[in-house]
């Protein structure tokens, strides 16, 4: 059966107070759900997105050929998180280029396009933003939040900031902190686009360009952070791009020569297309604030010890940007706590990507564990 | 004791043929020499450099501050490459920005500047440029070559090119090639040098220009490669750059917030002050290009069977940008070869750059080698 999608907007007149000091509101969230919320308004699962991703989840827009939502190998009819049974809530989250307000659009106040001056969003915030929404949804209580990677931060900050609204947390390739090495990365990134003249301080909408340049050096780099050694190696190798029968290198150093600068100038092409350069710094700085145990003194488990839920981690072997390490860490501050804790480390070659991808075992332990709270929650 | 360096130059008259097809000539290289030769010039030890190094290997300049050269703890008067028994010359390679004849200077034909069509330069290119340096030198064959990272490619290449004029390879933190992740991370810096308006398809010169907004960014992408994880927890973490008691975060996307930022944009900004932009180029190509398993169908065990080198091989168990795998690799292709091989691998923290530090065991390993080869020479 074919899920199809809808996105949905929902207007905020009240201001948002955000971590960094100042207001975000009015505002407005794009969101879509699927399935059907029960009588007791107690199946609902919140889905929170990672860097690139947005509210469309699972399912497809009519007449729009490759829709499909981002997690729509996890989110569906008879799918992992089954809407047949959930009624699961994607959200985009504020200071985003899907829909919910961000620095694409104008500011009610001044009337001109935010830019530069929107404001520094956290994690927190979005948490924030994201049960304001459900507020007006009518759901007290998730049957779960879940989240991969940066969106996995965000489930495990519900926890935290709304410990009474959520029953199970499903913290997926994820991490209590980023460390310096992916700071650095981030970092690196954000002064590409920032240095990029096209960027005029962020304020390039008013001059009518884009600065692509950044984006797409942003976005080939992040692909590197995303895959394997191995599976970049069994990828690419080092195949030539014109790799014929005896074919020679060309000697360039502007041309490609090799398969991967031809997929990573493609990728960062394609992203430069349609991804907003103030999005991207607002995203990856959102990352490398989000450290729940700042204000515990580094102490994970003191900081953990508000939350109630339940929780499933997963990590991926291969994953070095957000290793198993990491999730270790949280599963260990976890248990100190006396929470009830699952970890499933997968022993998958796709690094940091294998949150998004089909592996079996994967997929059907989050089967398991959804099935598990559907009949806790006597709805299976 | 402090050694004085001297900058010395080589005019050559006859083009060298390239692996590119095309010839560079006349061409001049820049070289310094450590030590004496002794009277059956047996006793030279040629020092090949990385990307970002030169001819100036170790002692300091007259009146000059910090002047030291790259591998001063490892080269001079009593140290591991004891420079009061070896005759030590270090080269700069063809393509560089620091005397040798490269992308800056002018083309003898033309009377232009090279700039971007300065040939494509390769490894085994360099090394046979290294040949004639060592022929007016009256050096027929050296008692060992020696590099660490790229400097360990040619000291490789050197053992298969001229096989009867080295006695002895040290291959410092190499691979026999790089893989596909490394050539991505080539690629993402040579993008943001190329894309980088003041790039001007390479002919900057013309302009009046630099493009150090993308050399400041393939710069700091390289520092992340170049250090381990761990160290750069250990150095930086997630310190805040104005990390006062209580500091909170500023919340800025475009300001530096954590020490790893303010340390890379300083990198970052110290590299484009100096480095050339088309020498950056070339020399992450001649990285990529280098793979001499690639003319015998991948056998590396094949490629390296024109060797009769004795090997020293030394990895660092952080490295992840030439990891000990890839030096095992090598070992045991040598090995099938029934080559004579040392290998070890240093248990150090400090990832790629490790082989630039001071490290006991490491240092000491070097020194042992280097008395061996002395004593065997019978000029200990």
């Amino acid at each position: 059966m074919t899920l199809i999608a809808q996105p949905q907007s929902m207007h905020f007149t009240q201001a948002l107070g955000l971590r960094c000091g100042r207001e975000l509101g009015p505002y407005q969230l794009v969101y879509e759900t699927y399935g059907q919320l029960n009588a007791q308004r107690s199946n609902a699962v919140l889905i929170c997105h990672a860097l690139n991703a947005s509210h469309h989840v699972a399912g497809t827009y009519p007449g729009q050929d490759k829709s499909e939502g981002w997690w729509d190998n996890m989110v569906g009819p008879g799918k992992p998180l089954d809407t047949d049974r959930f009624f699961v809530v994607g959200v985009n989250n504020l200071g985003s280029c899907f829909g919910s307000t961000g620095p694409m659009h104008t500011h009610p106040q001044t009337g001109q396009v935010y830019g530069a001056d929107f404001p520094v969003v956290t994690v927190e915030d979005w948490v924030n933003s994201q049960a304001r929404l459900l507020d007006q949804l009518g759901i007290e209580q998730l049957a779960a939040v879940m989240g991969g990677s940066l969106g996995g931060m965000q489930a495990l900050s519900w926890t935290l900031q709304h410990p009474d609204r959520v029953r199970h947390a499903l913290v997926i390739a994820s991490s209590p902190n980023l460390n310096a090495e992916n700071i650095a990365f981030n970092e690196v990134a954000r002064r590409a686009i920032a240095t990029d003249p096209d960027f005029h301080g962020g304020h390039f909408y008013r001059h009518g360009v884009v600065p692509k340049r950044g984006l797409r050096i942003a976005r080939m780099l992040g692909h590197i952070t995303y895959l394997s050694d191995d599976v970049m190696n069994a990828k690419f190798g080092r195949r030539l791009r014109h790799a014929l029968a005896g074919a020679s290198f060309q000697y360039t150093t502007q041309d490609i020569e090799f398969e991967i600068e031809s997929y990573l100038r493609h990728q960062g092409d394609k992203f430069s297309d349609y991804f907003d350069a103030n999005t991207y710094l607002l995203i990856t700085r959102a990352l490398d604030y989000f450290d729940p145990a700042r204000e515990f003194g580094g102490d994970l488990s003191a900081a953990l010890a508000r939350a109630k839920a339940d929780f499933l981690l997963i990590s991926f072997s291969t994953d070095w940007r957000f290793s198993p390490a990491r999730s270790r860490e949280m599963v260990r501050a976890l248990l100190q706590n006396r929470s009830t804790v699952s970890y499933a480390e997968i022993d998958a070659p796709h690094g940091h990507d294998a949150f998004l991808l089909d592996d079996a075992r994967y997929l059907s332990l989050v089967r398991s564990y959804f099935d598990q709270i559907a009949q806790q929650g006597g709805f299976a």
